[in-house]
C-alpha cells in the first residue's frame, strides 16, 4: 500500500462558465465537485492504476465533510484526523480560454491537531511500502513539518517522496528525504539557481537522495548521486495542466514500491503526467493515451557519470 | 413573526483578493461564508432591527450542513426542510475595484420536497404578520410555486410580499400577492415597458396589489390603486449594493406588520436600503447612517390621483 499524507487538503469546486469577465456577475453552468489537495490526486491516481493507496488527511467542518463524503464515494482508502477548523475550499473558474484559480489558505491546525496528523501516519506505516508527502502545509502546522515526517518514515526503512516547495522543503531536506519533485520555477525558487541540473545537485547537496524535476513540456529530469535522466513527451501536450505533477509522483511511487529504477519510472511518469493533462479533471488521466504512451518514450541518461561532478 | 421563504438558498462565500484577473492563480487573503439568498437576508436584518423573524428554506447536504450551522451562530431562526440534493453556493470574489460574482444554479426539488417547503411554510404561517417570499425558484420547482405560495398567505389573510423576477414573478401576480418588489430592469423584463409607472400599472393590471420598485439611486417608487410616492436617499449612497433590495424588503416587511403607510414605509425603507449599501456585506447595515438617514427623508406623491389612469 502507497500512502499519502496531504496536511492541506480542499475541497476543489470547479466552475464553468461561457464567458468569464471579472467584476460582472455569472450564471454558472457547471459545478463540479471532488475531493483535493496533491496527495489525494496521488492516492486517486494510484486507486484508477489498481495500486492500493491510503490517504491520511485532517478534515474539519462542513467543508470536511463534504471531502470525506466524496472520498467515500470515490471508493478512496483514507483515514480523516479530526480538526476544529474548516477544511479549505479551492474554486477553478473553467471558461472557453483558461482557468481561473482562487485558493482558500486553509484551516489553522493547532500542535495537537499536527501532533495526531504524526501520529495517524505511524499508524499506518507499517503496512506503507512507500510514503508520500505532498502539497503546502497549513498554517499553523510547524516548519519543519515535512522533516519530521520524512524521519518518520524512514525509520520503518521505506522510501519517502516529498512534493513541497519553499521553507517546508528546505526544512525537510536534512532528514533525508528519498526523492523530492520540484517543478521548474520550485527548483528556482529553492536555490536562485536557473539551469534545473545546477539547482537539482544543490538540493542533493543539502539532503535529499534524488530530484525528480517536472520542466513542463521538456519532461522530466531525474538526478541522484548516480548521474542523471531525461524523459520527454513525443510532442507538446495541450489540455489542463492542473494533477499533472501529482501523476508524476502516482507513477514514481509506484516505480519505488517496486523497486524500479529511472528508465522504468521516468517512461511511465511522462506518459501518466501527459495522459493527465488530456483529462479535463485534476486527479484523473486518459487511460488509453497513458497506455499508448508508456510503451513509446524511453529515459536516457544525459551527461557523464561522475561523483565529483557535483 | 415575519415568516420569510426562501425555495433557493445558498451558502454565500466571499473571497478578497488583492487583484483579480482572469486565467491566472490567486492566493485568496480574506473569506467569509454566511448563509445566504434573498428571504435569508431579509430575516437578517429584520432579526438585527428586534423585529422577530423566522426563515423557512430547503437544505440539502453537506453545504446545507455549513447553512444551517452558520444560521444557528447567528441567532437567526429557521425552519429548514432537508432535501436530497446539495444547497447551492455563491462566491463573490472582491478586489479593490469591484466585485465579480459566480452563482450555483441549485439543487433540483423534486415535487415531494416543494410540497414539504409549502407544507412547513403553512405550519408557521398561524404565528405570522407578514409572509415575504424572495428570490429564485430552484431547479424543478413549479413556475406556478410563488402563485401557490401567495395564494396560501392569502388565506390566512396576512399581506404577502413577493421579490421574484421573469416568470415566476409572473405566474404569481393572478394570486394577488399585497405587494411585489421588482428593480427597474425586472420591471422592464417582465413588461417590456422602459418607464416605471407604466411597468407598474400593468403588474397591477395583472393582479399585484401595489408594486414597489426599487430604482437605485433614484430610491423607490410605491404605486397602487390609490396614487404613487416616491423617496429618495439626500445623495448617491456608494459601497456593496448586494442585499439593498433585501433591506427594502425587510423595511416593506415591518411596516406592513404594524399597518404603516407608504408615507411611514418608504422613508424607512430608503434608509434601510442606503445603510445596508454603505455596510460590506450583504444583509448587514450600518445602524448609525440608518438611524440618520429615516429622520432625514420623506415620501412625496407623485402626479394625480385618478382610479382611471390606470
Amino acid at each position: 500500500m502507497i500512502l499519502t499524507v496531504t496536511p492541506n487538503p480542499a475541497l476543489d469546486v470547479t466552475y464553468t462558465v461561457p464567458c468569464f469577465r471579472p467584476h460582472t456577475s455569472h450564471r454558472v453552468t457547471g459545478v463540479a465537485t471532488q475531493a483535493g489537495g496533491k496527495g489525494v490526486n496521488v492516492a486517486r491516481v494510484l486507486t484508477a492504476l489498481g495500486r492500493p493507496a491510503r490517504c491520511v488527511l485532517p478534515l474539519g467542518g462542513p467543508t470536511g465533510d463534504a471531502v470525506r463524503t466524496e472520498l467515500t464515494a470515490a471508493g478512496l482508502d483514507h483515514a480523516p484526523v479530526p480538526i476544529a477548523g474548516d477544511t479549505r475550499r479551492t474554486v477553478a473558474v473553467i471558461d472557453p480560454t483558461d482557468a481561473t484559480m482562487l485558493n482558500e489558505p486553509g484551516p489553522v491546525l493547532d500542535p495537537a491537531e499536527w501532533d495526531a496528523l504524526v501520529a495517524e501516519t505511524r499508524r499506518h506505516l507499517p503496512q506503507a511500502a512507500v510514503l508520500v508527502l505532498s502539497g503546502s502545509l497549513p498554517p499553523g502546522a510547524p516548519v519543519d513539518g515535512y522533516a519530521q515526517l520524512v524521519t518518520l518514515g524512514r525509520t520503518f526503512d521505506i522510501p519517502v517522496v516529498l512534493d513541497a516547495d519553499g521553507p517546508a522543503l528546505l526544512a525537510a531536506l536534512p532528514a533525508r528525504p528519498t526523492v523530492i519533485k520540484p517543478n521548474a520555477s520550485e527548483l528556482t525558487t529553492a536555490t536562485g539557481l536557473p539551469d534545473p541540473h545546477d539547482a537539482a545537485r544543490t538540493l542533493l547537496r543539502r539532503g535529499a537522495e534524488a530530484v525528480l524535476a517536472s520542466l513542463g513540456a521538456d519532461g522530466l529530469l531525474a538526478v541522484d548521486t548516480h548521474g542523471a535522466w531525461r524523459c520527454a513527451p513525443p510532442a507538446a501536450v495541450t489540455g489542463n495542466p492542473t494533477g499533472a505533477g501529482d501523476s508524476t509522483v502516482a507513477a514514481l511511487a509506484a516505480g519505488l514500491s517496486g523497486n524500479a529504477g529511472w528508465s522504468a519510472i521516468l517512461p511511465d511518469a511522462v506518459a501518466l503526467s501527459a495522459a493527465t493533462v488530456l483529462h479535463p479533471r485534476a486527479g484523473h488521466f486518459d487511460d488509453a493515451a497513458y497506455r499508448r504512451l508508456r510503451h513509446s518514450l524511453t529515459a536516457s541518461r544525459v551527461g557523464a557519470v561522475s561523483p565529483f561532478a557535483w
